[in-house]
């Protein structure tokens, strides 16, 4: 099949999982789980054979432990399936609910975005998770996963459609891409396809934001600031920097520029150089920090680089609002903290930074669904629209308006003979 | 200036602007319209000259209609902003709160989407209108109305400008564009501009929406439906029927097509036929209802077309699937609403009809802000994600995440030495 009569295979199927109950979809689950579990040797076979072929073309040590899918990891993925079942159905929720007159009730009910493209790289579990985070918010989707795990991806997406299926899901709502050809022509679908999640390096979700008219939900960088205040405790400073930095450096909520108020700077830098240097972190400064410690040049580019390394660049800031101003310049709206024990120095810094996550006192680190207790993150966002930050089931729904009626028409409110009453209903939408 | 030099001047505008608190945006709201107020006679004059510049050039009736701004629509302008002033903020909502552990609490937090870039036809009160909305949600605007109103626009510009920048807004928080070029240029400033609101013709939005990579909130067509079911009472079928279509023809929730189930056409559309009549309503149809009714012959193009005037399409259905596909192929996820005395139908109309507003008997011109009972009315959307139906204040902003702590780090969690509480919190952000 090809990519166009996948997406509308998909967008048909769409129409009935969004009106698809929360057993339903809950029943799906438990089939998929059991599925998975059932065929788990044969799972792990098709990985072996990528994991072959990967190893005969040189693919690197990190990647490949990316790709692996044992027994164990696939036992893990499983329970990730059975969580979600266990989460709120975050379809058919009432959010608002008017008495427009009597009789005439208007009911604002979350549901289904409709098909979602979904592009991720090496690693397998993410097929089976984002596909049943789909399904749980009752999407359809079209799936393209990294071309090194092909065989473990086909076996995994034969599993779940043919377990999905038998228990009740409608044809075709999860489709495979294999090719990147097929990525560049589904970019291109916005007839069918609602919402792209792109899921991998900042150049490849890059690519995809410039590449198609359909809204993306993602994050291409992670330039992740800490600003130390001149009221911090700088003993605080120094273990929630070396954390934001160290704590794990390959992702995008790591802290990559530390900004320092010039009143403290000259009794934190030493202290922070000392607590980095276990970690052999490469110190990369402006002019006013080279003057206090030792550090590499910074140059321009730096401020806008995203290391996702053991390294870390430094700037001496005047006041807050040059570390704001700097944060809103060379920053990606993902998540900036600021060390202070002034709390009119917080709530300023917290407002003008204009990323989707603004902390206070504590570590970079801390951006992520799964320590927000969103139960299962979608992915990070940096739009401004739709959904920001760690991303959870929420983030996969909309709304539309339900108006009931018993046959109002809207002359008579025109023409002034009936008035709305526009009351607050505190009901939930009976149908 | 430049469109990029004042699209930089908005955003840098937009940071403190986000940071304005109610009082202080109310307040500048006052200020508007006391100068509104003030300034009304020059208002008109500038206006006056439009009109005459209109009319040398041959404007459409309807057009000069739309165009003029005369004391009394002024004094209707300063009435809307003054009524927006009652309405509460839509920023510093805490959407959510959850306690992460103790002394680390995070909090949802609704804040302005930043720089909004609004697209308007030949109406000067949309500039009040849309001006006072983004001042009101804490957003910088850039704004560019209809041509043949470009005085009026100048002078509205001006005074708002004046007026909100002595109350305390920040400089540079709304900028006028005044040429077709400078929107093009606008299109592509996807790093200053976080969201465009078309408003005007189908064909216009379409442009936009075609041509750039910001995101768009809006819609192009309103090719709305009424599906009449086996099981409708006629006489409010029709009722209702003839309200959507011909309340007010030329509106983007007026109905366009008519869907009516099979086994009560023989009976329904003769009825219809007559009470039509007296609007002079073109009838197109398909050779079912030709067989029933005198119609002109329906042609595919016929379903995806938004008359916009006193004519109407009509196909008979096999039943409510023939229905919802129809609706979901022509349509254009605007509003659609079904006539039945079957609560079943009903239910099922609106799980499946993949449109922003569904409707069970009443008129499809319910489809509205006011009649909502929204406050205000940003626009209608039939975007997929974000904000759909009619867009009050909200859909001017988005969130942030807010994490308020006393030192953590992610470490202690990551070894499993501490564990998170996730329990959630009954009280708004303090800061």
């Amino acid at each position: 099949m090809d990519v166009a009569s996948a997406a509308r295979a998909a967008k048909k199927a769409s129409i009935p999982l969004a009106a698809a109950d929360s057993e339903t979809k809950d029943r799906v689950l438990a089939a998929i789980a059991d599925a998975l579990t059932a065929r788990s040797a044969e799972i792990a076979a098709a990985n072996a054979q990528d994991l072959r072929l990967a190893v005969e073309t040189h693919l690197a040590e990190p990647l490949l432990k990316r790709l692996r899918f044992d027994e164990k990891k696939i036992a893990a993925a499983v329970a990730g399936v059975r969580s979600l079942m266990a989460l709120p159905d975050p379809v058919g929720v009432t959010l608002a609910a008017t008495e427009l007159d009597q009789d005439l009730e208007l009911y604002k009910v979350s549901c289904p975005i409709g098909v979602i493209g979904v592009i991720f790289e090496s690693r397998p579990d993410a097929l089976v998770q984002i596909s049943t985070l789909c399904l749980k918010s009752g999407n359809a989707v079209l799936l393209k996963g990294g071309s090194e795990a092909a065989c473990t991806n086909r076996i995994l997406a034969e599993v779940i459609v043919a377990a999905s299926e038998a228990a009740g899901a409608p044809a075709g709502w999860l489709q495979l891409l294999e090719t990147r050809a097929e990525v560049t022509t589904m970019l291109a679908l916005d007839a069918e396809i609602d919402l792209i999640i792109p899921r991998g390096s900042n150049a490849f979700v890059r690519h995809i934001m410039d590449h198609s008219n359909i809204p993306v939900l993602g994050h291409a960088d992670g330039i992740c600031h800490v600003y130390v205040d001149k009221a911090a405790d700088l003993d605080m400073a120094v273990a929630v920097v070396t954390d934001s930095k160290c704590q794990y450096v390959a992702v995008c909520n790591a802290a990559e520029t530390l900004l320092v108020h010039r009143d403290i700077a000259a009794a934190f830098l030493p202290r922070l150089r000392d607590a980095l240097a276990s970690y052999q972190v490469t110190l990369i400064g402006c002019p006013r920090t080279a003057a206090l410690i030792e550090v590499q040049a910074a140059t321009e580019q730096d401020w806008r680089t995203e290391y996702l390394d053991y390294a870390i660049s430094i700037r001496i800031v005047d006041d807050l609002q040059q570390a704001v101003d700097h944060i809103n310049t060379y920053g990606s709206r993902h998540t900036d903290a600021i060390i202070t024990a002034d709390r009119a120095a917080a709530a300023a810094f917290m407002d003008l930074v204009d990323s989707g996550n603004v902390f206070w006192n504590c570590s970079t680190r801390f951006s992520d669904g799964y320590r927000y207790g969103l139960g299962a993150e979608v992915g990070i966002s940096t739009n401004k629209i739709h959904a920001r930050g760690p991303v959870g089931l929420e983030g996969l729904v909309i709304y539309k308006w339900k108006l009931i009626g018993n046959g109002q028409t809207v002359a008579p409110y025109a023409d002034g003979k009936r008035a709305f009453t526009h009351r607050r209903l505190n009901r939930p939408c009976a149908l």
